[in-house]
């Protein structure tokens, strides 16, 4: 049956297993200290031009978002996200585990913005309270939808206004970067942000995740807080082959530009098809509103995903593209849809 | 200057003196095993009518909230509190420190509802989020209100199905069994809480806080909990001679009711004078919407404090009353406003 | 150059990444809900001969431990074991970082003993102490030593009588069961252990781990915890279709067997060599000490790695052995080494 | 009966208890930002020559130790202790709760040297270990020995030298202080410790410790921290005002040098009937060893406690004198002892 379930439901990208296997019986020493992890670093440091950056490998993304949190605040910081958060809501209190509050603020799109962020600071007035200082924004974000250059930079302004660090998971970043009104480039993300996730396991990897670390009081002892969190893969070089098949000639961006295009269309035959999406999303995961009978049947023909209820009782249905999605199979799931409601 | 700024603006009640200094230099065991502990151990539970009820003592609320929260649960599980909740915003992430998320619902009064809870139960669908395994109310709450009999009688049935522990602080909880509407006795809250916490200092005692554990399942380890959380007070016999005090002939209640009285004095003068409260406090906690420059002038003859600011800018001032404040003092504390303000 | 450096220097053993790429583009659910991860659990389930057994798949040696540990501890518990004991002093704090107290008892030989264990619980009198709660016990040690079934079989009975768990970190269980003198059977891990750790990434995957829960009161919400400590892999499929090719006709056993031969004429070499070994290891670590002058030396021919310094200021070298290491690379090895000496 | 079982028994020494009820019906602002606090701190800076110091009042020793620590390091960071520390073996894990291993070094005595912590360091080679960044010292030890100046001076040199911070917990400073063979001034407090704990509970305050701050670096965000783990006192002004009476006129030394003489009664009659001590003690612990039998004759004529089982299998007992013990009580307890042994 077509699947729109998720963006991890295959194994990596033809491109990338062929790398793999081509350097698999080569020895080199572990923990990512080899020379591809070396030069997956310097491709990343060089594509978001900032030479300082330094940049780590692990092998998934609540494991990602815990240990760059964990090792980034005080015992008495918080982290600030837009209550749809990955960290607020999907990952079992991960954030909770390691001792930090997560300041969880009301957004309808999935986005903060600096306006948030300054209410948030100004409730926050003495030492009763945890001290705000990291704020974590997910680009594409939890329910598609991504940021503009212009929000960034008014972002990354807030930030270092009030002495807080930004910080964006961008488990999704190739759908973000590949989506046809982004005007954010690698450049962009070296400049505005102070510690970057680049998704490697939803955006065509076999699996793993590059963290870069931009922001100068960020990077001293990160390596005892990724072994500490259990972060630390013991054949780190496996991710940084990865990361250069999927960086060195934009197999990235590609990918996501492709896995957006299967969904663009599927966001406008299930327009047309009556449903409607609480979000404006550009980007490879497109939620509908539907009725359990409706889902019940679409579910017959195509597989996607019941994401919770909205407010007014509805299903929240998903639908995510990958790097194995085409043009295509969008086109005959719209149709299968279509008949399967007629 | 009349003082309205607090309840732990003083030392102990005349009474409780006393007894802590008729017995200061007698020699008993350390850490809580000695008589008068075991004398206030008793008491407590003949008060509340469950005879296997166990009684801790400790020195601080905030130590307290902790211990009991983090001894409760695994470390996958959240407490729901009102966003209002002490251990939401004014413990400095005390709760989240220990590692567990506190679930903060929307609540205009300070207080929780069961169909809150159920609300809050329904959208925690899967292991991908944490899950709610204790309700923590207080009583009186954060903004003054308190629970009625039937409002808490509903919060245990709601908790015992879906097996939620109910956790009450009574850090102010000689200010909610002596408000006049109050209809919970002691016997109810043997009943219809879990785990309940008894406030001292806030309510006559020199210091010191008494925590009883209703519910079979907390009862195990809890020692190890209070010690490794360092709650464990070296001469814990000074908190139990202070209970005797305060348990033995009422004078609790008496506490309780007499600044209480102080307090619906302030409140009849500060509604006259045309403050709005945003809650219907019948308790020593009064709080009234008011302006900066109506604060620094009634600041200059009476003291009570600004607790943040109200959605539309105005100050939220809070008048306390405590066990040393009298009907007399709240009294000529309006007049003192009234002329202040002509 | 020939390397002895570890057993995570290469990918995957050629058989695995076969089934790897096989399956790479086919869809199944994710998180190790899928067909492969189900059938890795009944094949290991059948193996140790526990129908109950429960199999979880995650990618990190480090991350096993503390998920697995912060799992089975309640906060005032502790794991008990050997000084040398990869969780007491390679994984940076990880365990401690979950809030437990790891206690590491002086051990010559990576080894424990109940009579080790009854002294440690003997010394843990009140609750002023930590409560010892768990075993931890690696096989192949982290000297490369292993367990008999007599002695798994007197660790097991002192945990049942104390109320302990037994956990086998087996990150090496390969090279435990594939050693000459092993009569531990896999029915023997079944019966003897609470909790299983069968190592894959350094015994032939190409990277991950299987956890197998026998005790039934381990198994309950583990889920949560793999997930709140960051070892869900969102594409379980891949650790489970790797266990399947490990386990299913042996080839875990066979990979250990080679290696350990491999590592036994590097052992016999090295002793002919006149290098002595502070450990009995019949696995495929072999430690030998020497003067840094003659790892200098042997360094420019062979590589291995020094572990430390002994007692007397001596490196501790450690040879390791892999999948891809053959006996013809271990005698060329000794010869090379023979002759930089000479 | 005689009772040496510990210095916490009774209440406050009558010249504190005095104080305390002269202020007791003031009204001050809480948290220990009120008069008597401001008083305390800078008599404690006079005393400790050191004029940027910051003082802050907790409620128990056990809260202090977790909450210095905890503020101190950074997650992946440990302290070095002996084993027999207060937080290694009493604390019932409070340390490792708030993510920290504990390095508890081997001592005989209760002390460390600057030897004992460079191996320590040493083999904390790289950043698979924990990084060892604070030496805790308590003085008295808890076997009731003591440092002498040139001890404590080696132990600062070779903290700087490491770039550690040296916390002295001084639980029994009094006792230490009041030695008679003691050559450390409050001004080598100042200058040779980083955080010094003055223990107020168990040298002759009702209850209380005051934790100075003299690094630069650990004083910022002190507040927080306090706040966080619970032992921020509403009613703060009460440990001010004690601390006040134990310092201002040196009864802190006196109840120190006074419990000390009674103590060296007990050693020396203790001696003299053919007990041994396995410590050189000179201060108010004093640690004989015996067996169950002469134990349980001694208890019933003066009470002693057993504190663990010696190597031998004999009991180390432990007499321990306060500021209500007088030397004739001393003389007579031996004469008793005598007696009941004859």
């Amino acid at each position: 049956m077509l699947s729109f379930l998720n963006d991890y439901s295959e194994g990596g990208h033809p491109r990338v297993m062929e790398d793999l296997m081509r350097t698999n019986q080569e020895s080199t020493v572990g923990y990512g200290f080899d020379r591809y992890c070396e030069e997956a670093r310097s491709l990343i440091a060089r594509k978001i031009k900032q030479e300082g950056a330094e940049t780590w490998f692990l092998a998934g993304g609540t494991l990602t978002n815990l240990t760059v949190i964990a090792h980034a605040l005080k015992p008495h910081q918080a982290v600030i996200t837009a209550c749809t958060g990955h960290i607020n809501v999907h990952e079992t209190g991960a954030i909770e585990a390691t001792g930090h509050k997560v300041l969880g603020l009301p957004s309808e799109n999935g986005k903060l913005t600096s306006e948030m962020i300054e209410d948030c600071l100004a409730y926050h007035e003495d030492f009763f309270f945890v001290e705000p200082k990291m704020v974590y924004i997910s680009n594409t974000t939890e329910v598609g939808t991504i940021y503009s250059k212009k929000e960034l930079m008014d972002l990354k302004a807030c930030c270092e206004k009030n002495n807080l660090y930004l910080f964006m998971d961008g488990a999704r970043l190739a759908y973000a970067l590949g989506a046809e009104e982004n005007d954010i480039t690698w450049e962009d993300l070296g400049r505005y942000t102070d510690v970057l996730f680049i998704g490697g396991t939803k955006c065509g990897a076999m699996f793993g995740e590059a963290v870069t670390i931009i922001h100068e009081e960020l990077k001293k002892d990160f390596k005892y807080s990724i072994k500490q969190r259990g972060g630390l893969f013991a054949k780190g070089r496996l991710i940084g082959v990865q990361f250069i098949s999927l960086l060195q000639e934009n197999l990235y961006e590609e990918i996501g530009k492709r896995a957006n295009e299967a969904a663009m269309i599927l966001r406008d035959g299930l327009k047309e098809l009556g449903f409607i999406s609480p979000y404006d999303s550009p980007s490879n995961q497109q939620f509908v509103l539907m009725t359990e009978e409706e889902f019940q049947k679409i579910s017959s023909v195509v597989l996607c995903g019941v994401e919770g209820k909205w407010k007014d009782g509805r299903c929240r249905v998903r639908f995510v593209t990958g790097w194995k999605n085409t043009e295509e199979e969008a086109k005959e799931a719209i149709e299968k849809i279509r008949e399967i409601l007629s």
